[in-house]
């Protein structure tokens, strides 16, 4: 991690210090934990870290950060993993995991106010026995804020959408420090610019969101999970994607290879068969739910699935998606030591079946090693590319098929990254997938950020 | 209609017909019909219309309009209700009518592109036999490129989303002149600032949206559509909000108030009950349909509803629906020689009997006159007022009548347009609605159309 001057900003830090007290910190552990994520990405120190506790503290932050022209970042559970938090040009961390407050829940809007800070575990954890969900799962235990950020989505979105689409509302402290609301709580507007979708995924770099209004979900009458091993992979994509144009509202279809599975058995303790495997979630009344089960049973056993093993109890159904959740941390402790560089490319279904295998197939070729996991129901999956960081010839040959793939995905009317994001790992695929657009996104930033404060360095190259 | 100097860009008028030959015109009709939509706003006639058949010519239209500094505004079908074709500063009406080409139908991927002049009918007559159906309706029979440009809804979205949900990518011409694509093809992505939804509702005050690439949906196996007469209006609303909140994926559920039905049943040869009325429709899997049907009944009946009459077959649905799609006519023909002042508020699902009720009471005590149609699932309905335009008293209660409604949403967490957007109608209600939030809009729109070419007097009123 590059060394920073500890004067640089000083005078930043003295006024944030008048303002927050023992909430603003230059503690190195706390500078190095809020400049590394678990990405392969080189980690970058902020010059001091800040916890503000309300939507006018943080207006304060970019007040004070503004005038002495101080980058800021903000931070929310740090479970982004494209550099999104390394502070690449110093400045503030903006850390707003103290702001955990769930301002209202209307379930009879269906909807709810928090405050960036609440994590989806606290939100869920707050809306059981409403009978209420909120459906956007990265698997990772991310704050809303952050989550509404990156433009994150998971195991649900093939049924439920992602952050896009579950975002009614955002509250945005701006690079000039005001605090605007991109939307009121109707469900729909066509009054001006969609300011809540600009922000949604613009990682940071025009604002700071310190609250977000969430559609929510009534808790579905009866779930069933199951998982379904195969022959092979092509046999488990052709099956989702037959279910997928079949139109079948499935509430989750996720796709783990043999080394996925391996690794999953391995890390906790299951004893599934080393194969590629579905990981599929039904939602519905009990006559919906044995209408879909029906069909997807037809389905994958003509695309050579072994049957389903199911998990209907809850304890059960945590189980499988926690096994599936942890498949992150399950794929890196295949090699203890190396680094993960995960890809997130998503194409149209049509497309899958021959991006993945050719992916496959490359993977092999290259004599590189690393699980595939994937929100198939939306075309999207993750090549966890296992590297040895003190190898950088192998490093390089990982950058190499990364770069292969992302063309690969474009060429199938795709993009480089489903859900991940671009922060500052992806800013050259940006450019190869959007062309020209790449200026209107520049023009943007440069409207909305003129001094190029906010999270510099991510989605947008400065030109 | 305010006449103008016919010299005025005469250059660009001579280097358009270079360009289109016979398919640019200055004749008065032309202009005239341009210049007018079918709402209360005053037109205003462009100084030429343009007809251009391809991206690539829209893109030489928008680069000789810029390089003489003319305005610009895109035309579709001319249905949009707030001005939004009104060449208020004069200039080019690029007309997108004859750019019909359906470029790509993928039933494999549920996706289509279309140029930006294809209808709605035209679309839903070439999917029709394929399986397909394209969601967004909203009455008229727009264009998709006008539907995407005001971020349309209709009687589908409660189900199905708006324009903003189920439009994948568009390709711009930018006021640069630059073609770019919003996005590729796949479902979702985290790759940069949203474009696609940055265009969606811009009123092409942003650019001139060229093609638009859709969602499609599979034809459901089931579909039954009745009509159900309630004792009040109050009654209706809340059968209406009983639904939603116990998520019924009902496709349609729409609110005609006792002077709405009368107008329909004279309108349209119907004899449906004069009383305030929901319109409903079913989608799903036969039993699916059956267990909706069976819940919703239950629902009206204990609100006061007289019971269902059915219309399944599908001649009988478009009888049904063409009824409702002409609401708009049916109204004003209660008033020959009259025009219609179209109110659009949208209100979170639990405020909408307060706003309804409170509406209605203010329309009587402000002796005006107008029958009342609603969206009423998503919150949405529209106070269809009826104004003697030489009655100048009379009109400006009217316009009173409104200010006072957008208020009353307002303070219920509403917006003052659910669908048919700002224009140049409501530009002083973007900024109560947004406040500070639209400095970042014309921040923006500056940023993107730095000579202020695009649709100019659209959205953001000039600083």
């Amino acid at each position: 991690m590059p060394d920073v001057p500890a004067d640089l900003h000083a005078a930043t830090i003295a006024a944030l210090s008048e303002l927050l007290g023992p909430r603003v910190t230059t503690s190195v552990s706390a500078r190095e934990h809020h400049g590394t994520d678990p990405s392969f990405h080189p980690g970058a120190a902020p010059h001091a870290v800040a916890y503000p506790h309300s939507t006018e503290e943080v207006q304060r932050i970019v007040q004070i950060c503004a005038e002495h022209r101080t980058p800021m970042i903000p931070f929310g559970a740090g479970t982004s993993l494209e550099g999104h938090v390394h502070a690449i040009h110093g400045g503030i961390c903006i850390d707003l995991s103290q702001m955990t407050r769930i301002v209202r829940v209307s379930p009879e809007d269906l909807d709810a106010t928090v405050e960036a800070g609440v994590t989806r575990e606290q939100l869920d954890h707050h809306l059981r026995g409403q009978g209420l969900f909120f459906p956007v799962d990265p698997g990772a235990n991310a704050t809303l804020g952050g989550m509404a950020s990156t433009r994150a989505s998971g195991t649900n979105a093939v049924r439920y959408g992602t952050m896009r689409e579950n975002v009614l509302a955002l509250r945005v402290v701006t690079a000039r420090g005001e605090i605007i609301d991109t939307a009121r709580r109707a469900r729909k507007s066509a009054a001006g610019y969609d300011l809540t979708r600009l922000m949604i995924g613009a990682e940071g770099t025009l604002g700071v969101i310190t609250e977000v209004t969430l559609r929510l979900h009534g808790v579905p009458e009866h779930i069933s999970a199951a998982v379904c091993a195969f022959d092979t992979l092509a046999g488990a994509v052709d099956a989702v994607i037959e279910t997928i144009q079949l139109a079948v509202p499935i509430a989750r279809i996720e796709l783990l290879d043999a080394l996925q599975m391996e690794a999953c058995n391995r890390y906790a303790e299951l004893d599934q068969p080393v194969a590629p495997t579905l990981f599929l979630e039904f939602h519905g009344s009990e006559r919906g739910v044995a209408e879909q089960v029906e069909t997807v049973q037809q389905i994958c056993a003509e695309h050579g699935g072994a049957g389903f093993r199911w998990a209907t109890d809850h304890m059960g159904r945590d189980q499988l998606w926690k096994a599936r959740h942890h498949a992150y941390w399950a794929g890196l402790a295949l090699r203890p030591g190396w680094s993960a560089m995960t890809t997130d490319v998503c194409v149209p279904i049509s497309r899958l079946t021959a991006c993945l295998t050719e992916t496959h197939a490359d993977l092999e070729a290259s004599g590189l090693f690393g699980p595939i996991v994937g929100h198939v129901g939306d075309g999207n999956f993750h090549v966890l590319l296992l590297l040895d960081p003190n190898d950088p010839e192998q490093v390089r040959r990982g950058e190499a098929f990364h770069a292969r793939l992302v063309e690969r995905a474009l060429a199938h009317d795709g993009t480089c990254t489903g859900e991940h994001g671009i922060g500052c790992g992806k800013l050259d695929f940006l450019t190869r997938e959007h062309g020209p657009a790449v200026e209107l996104m520049r023009a943007i930033k440069h409207a909305l950020d003129p001094a190029g404060l906010m999270n510099p360095g991510k989605v947008i190259r400065p030109s």
